[in-house]
């Protein structure tokens, strides 16, 4: 419990200084919650955690944060642009390959003013979700004929713009995309995210403008459009700027087949012997996994970073999550194809799914779910300062309303575990990203969201062609 | 299209008219909508669907409902108390089996009253939600020594009283409940589930007071708490009464292996010797099921209810819902533990754990999925001219706002889709149920259902003593 006067950090002369006081805050470990905690931002720090009775006059002029605050949600896994086919792949029967399809068509018409506005208001709904920091898996690099732009970087710059506009820190997850298959050319849609080789990726990564709030990691997109020696390459680069490396891994058995009858290995054992595995990779979808490739993810602290929303909708299956956390991996979350962005639906489901698979109730507990959800996810994209309601920390703090239906009935003694298996997005209420009030009564502050992803949804939809 | 004014009935004199122009309405027809539909309403009926452009002067003095109208939804298997232990049971490693422990403490501190007040919290809930039938699975029955209250339905007029408050109908589906596991007697707290002997559940079944809002309905708990001799008892008085009967099935492993050891036949099996089995018979938790099960079930036309967000949550399993449907069986829908109350969670996740398990999506389209939500549930618990928008009906009609974050950009042409896999119960703007305004602006006309939840709730919580 909170009966101290927290260690404290001075402020910076000349720098904001706020002070919230949370009705409950989750400050991290177990599923307790502290009540009445009175944190003080300056900058873009938390300098001060303490509790409200230890500081009487700083608590009553604090601005009141009513219901539980917990730390900003990381989305590690986002495809900015899928947003606009939400509602739109539901109708036939297929599998994941005819819905890439229809993700393709997308995929085929963005131009960096369109992607623009379809990621910033993407984005800030990620933020009227609590999310403050997004990992953008990002391969559409160039123009449409494959041609590149003007300047090589205008795609990942009109993401990272639309993430400041959005009020969100981003990591650019630069994507290395070659091949359509294994020994395959990209095809007409594919040639847009191939550099040609991964040197060149490498050359063009190096060219991306960070910001303050916008980080660079890279990505091998997967086994199908990487091969070995070029993984290599991306590998190498990411250790030498000791950045995050994320690689899609065994999505689909698919992937694996192939890949078994390429390499004569698995995708995972790939990614092994290209020296990709350690403690800044993470392994998006790892599911159709052997008991080698956890011993192997587990082995190297690799983060696995589950998507379950995206994964039942992909009709993808269901990650070990288990026999990963016990072999030593870490699990983060991501949106992915933002069927949904509810990053406490993708929490619970982790848990749900893994009780669908087993038979058993309570592997993955709140807490778990919610460390995910925040500073696991964020220090998996570059962010280990990040999702933590801790002296020193980046002020990321998401307070989760309590007096919705879902959430009314909720006790002190179980709020972690009902916020993390009822609440939702919708419950959101205030939402503080760096520092910066991003979010005030459930409205994001400076974006009209709905609107925003009306339009360029629509727009997105209307330049679509049928390939 | 409707490009036409549909056949119509006349008003009743004396009875209020009123008319709503619906911006979308979904009139159960494949996934198309209708555009700019009006509907009269006459008490408790719809008596005219028409293109507003066909009546212009009534369309604009109609009630405008701007989103998308869809019938009212059926909620086919609730047990109300379950809401009070809500984000209580997810701490520590457990089963099904050590849930129930939780849920049994609950059960052994209510009274008429204190449920009364839960119940009619929890029906709130379920208004705001787009619900507007509960089929109600009682069998809290008698006071916790196992004596009758004086009388003998106190409960179930409890739960009556409280649906009716709500705004909602309800089918009591009492239950017969008569003992703690095969060939075991009912514990403490089963004692007040239990009548004795299946006749003496009849005589009391036969005296609960129906109402215009409330039908009474039969339920066999289990093969775990009934016996086949009472059964029969239960099945026959439900077809004497052409009325309808709901049992679970098969949630768990354990129970499969239970009867197999007593009776030498699943529970399907064991319910098909008992004559239960016919169209009015809806089997919940249809989830570990033999080939023949599914066979049984399909050659009666059975309704199967899932309630996949609880047999995610009780690690219960997957119910084959393809073999179910293609066998011909139907399927409803039921939020049963409350841990989430959320039919359109519950629609989708019925196709998003079938993808899961098959590794295909599109096995049930999303018309199928809000069919199992409106029409097919209604009919199973009794109200076959509900959950219908069409002339004649029961006048139920729940709109969806379409400018919330999760369904803005949704176009026409695949709004329902985009409802029913990405909407939530936070997205359910106006309820009207049996012809009455329920739900006006997202808020329940006459229920403050966030204070009630948590004042009954926790009312239900402080009462409870550790079994």
């Amino acid at each position: 419990m909170l009966d101290r006067d927290t260690a404290s950090l001075r402020p910076v002369p000349d720098r904001s200084l706020t002070s919230y006081r949370c009705d409950f805050a989750w400050l991290g470990t177990s599923t307790e919650v502290e009540r009445d905690v009175l944190i003080d931002v300056d900058g873009e720090r938390i300098i001060r955690i303490a509790a409200a009775t230890a500081d009487r006059q700083a608590a009553d002029a604090a601005l009141a944060l009513h219901g539980l605050t917990i730390p900003g949600m990381a989305n590690c896994h986002s495809h900015a642009f899928h947003r606009a086919i939400r509602g739109r792949t539901q109708r036939g029967v297929g599998s994941f390959w005819t819905w890439r399809e229809a993700m393709y068509e997308v995929a085929a018409t963005l131009d960096p003013d369109s992607y623009h506005d379809l990621a910033t208001a993407t984005y800030a709904e990620m933020a009227l979700a609590g999310i403050t920091a997004v990992g953008e898996f990002h391969y559409l690099h160039h123009q449409r004929d494959g041609t590149p732009y003007a300047d090589g970087n205008a795609m990942g710059a009109a993401l990272v713009d639309a993430a400041r506009e959005a009020g969100l820190r981003i990591t650019l997850l630069d994507a290395c995309y070659l091949h359509g298959g294994i020994g395959v050319r990209p095809d007409a849609t594919q040639r847009r995210f191939s550099d040609g080789d991964a040197h060149r990726w490498a050359e063009r990564a190096d060219g991306i403008a960070t910001a303050r709030h916008a980080k660079v990691g890279a990505a091998i997109h997967s086994v199908r459009a990487v091969d070995p020696d070029s993984m290599a390459v991306v590998a190498e680069w990411a250790h030498a700027r000791e950045t995050s490396l994320h690689a899609h891994v065994s999505e689909q058995p698919a992937e694996n087949e192939a890949c078994l009858a390429a390499h004569d290995c698995t995708p995972v054992e790939l990614f092994h012997r290209s020296a990709a595995l350690d403690e800044r990779f993470t392994a998006v979808h790892a599911t159709h996994l052997t008991d080698g490739d956890v011993a192997l993810l587990g082995a190297a602290s690799c983060t696995c970073c589950c998507c379950p929303t995206t994964e039942r909708d992909l009709a993808d299956g269901i990650a070990p999550t288990r026999s990963l956390r016990d072999a030593g991996a870490r699990l983060s979350l991501g949106s992915d194809s933002h069927a949904v962005i509810d990053l406490l639906e993708e929490a619970r489901a982790v848990e749900l799914d893994e009780r669908l698979a087993s038979g058993q109730r309570g592997t993955h507990d709140a807490a778990a779910l919610l460390a995910a959800a925040t500073h696991v996810g964020h220090a998996s994209i570059g962010w280990p300062d990040a999702g933590r309601i801790e002296v020193g920390a980046v002020a990321d703090l998401v307070t989760v309303r309590l007096d919705s239906v879902r959430l009314a009935g909720a006790s002190a003694d179980h709020l972690v575990e009902h916020v993390v298996f009822a609440g939702t997005a919708a419950d959101v209420d205030h939402v503080v990203a760096g520092g910066r009030v991003v979010v005030r009564d459930g409205r994001h502050v400076t974006i009209d969201v709905p609107a925003s992803l009306a339009r360029s949804v629509t727009a997105t939809i209307d330049l679509r062609s049928p390939r």
